[in-house]
């Protein structure tokens, strides 16, 4: 592997494993004598923390898709300038959970936000900065909310009663909308996204991953 | 008067006045049977409060001047879907303290935004909607933040020494550039722009102030 930097995101609804094959890429990629900074979105720097605890924690209130959006990329600017950016300059390989693309897919795709409005604020803020490789983890949505339930529930957080049924369908529905989004623009980008079912064991989606940045490099 | 909505901004570098003038006004209207709704920026909304401690109280960190823009504009179509344009379609009248203007003041004359960034920013989350009259409180940075500082030294906040001096003057400076920039906004919207000599008296400019909405009304 040559040493320039390279910039990975991985992207997929809740469950679909992207924190444990983050984790694997990443030693995998250390072990072979590259340096690898591991990040996410939101967040990645202390200012990108509070926007993640805005929003991610529900703290600040009920804020519009269009606010949102804003945010994110405040967030993301920072994120860029401060880690993402210097990094790559330094040779390393940076991969984040998460980038744009669950922007486009959350508040695009889930909230209703025009397309187009995500994507002129994006060029306004980042220009033509993007990922080297974008994987995105795909998983039919009640796969992967199963997956985060069930860790829910043994971090002893998860509540009973049919309430809870009825948020379970709106989740499910909206989480239709998340994959579809993430399917468009892996289609509307095929050089650098790529859909990985993740639906796989946990060693057979690592080991396609590995054979996606083995190519790349 | 009409009962017709009508949107008022307050704008002007710090120890202007605004507040003062704005809550005069305020009574005045108020005497003359409309609602009035005064409120501020950043803020304004629960939402927008907590952007407000992120940038003024500096609890959240060292943000650039691309990130500030987009937290100012998060805040700012909270403020303006939640309590502004509702508040105008219900007849009232809405008096900012700051709004768009200071955004272009701050973070463009004075933190060296592109004044073309912002107003793109503007127009994506705002689209035309801007304030009817923007009455502009004009005071030199020395008047202006000698003023603040009596009033910080009246909290017992105020600090001394050598370190303070240096401080002063590059303060002096910013807030040279954000006077020249409230100038130059009022020159490019003479219509919707008035600026006010706030070296005069509170009594004498709040009588300005008192003839100009008349003239509107």
């Amino acid at each position: 592997m040559s040493a320039e930097g390279f910039f990975i995101t991985f992207e997929g609804g809740e469950g679909s494993g992207k924190t444990t094959q983050i984790n694997r890429l990443s030693r995998i990629l250390t072990d072979n004598g590259r340096r690898v900074i591991t990040t996410r979105e939101p967040g990645g720097t202390s200012e990108g923390e509070k926007i993640r605890s805005l929003l991610v924690q529900r703290e600040g209130g009920n804020w519009s898709a269009m606010a949102e959006l804003l945010l994110l990329f405040a967030a993301r600017t920072m994120h860029v300038e401060k880690i993402i950016r210097p990094a790559l300059e330094n040779g390393d390989i940076v991969i984040s959970d998460r980038f744009t693309d669950s922007t486009r897919a959350y508040q695009g795709y889930g909230r209703g936000l025009e397309i187009d409005i995500v994507e002129q604020v994006n060029t306004l803020v980042l220009g033509d900065f993007k990922p080297d490789m974008t994987i995105i983890l795909d998983v039919p949505p009640e796969t992967g909310l199963g997956r985060s339930k069930r860790r829910l529930a043994s971090e002893k957080f998860a509540e009973e009663g049919a309430c809870e049924d009825r948020f379970e369908q709106l989740e499910i529905d909206f989480h239709r909308c998340l994959r579809q989004g993430f399917l468009e623009i892996a289609q509307s980008e095929p050089e650098r996204c790529r859909i990985i079912d993740a639906t796989d064991t946990e060693d057979n989606v690592a080991a396609q991953i590995l054979a996606l940045i083995k190519d790349r490099f």
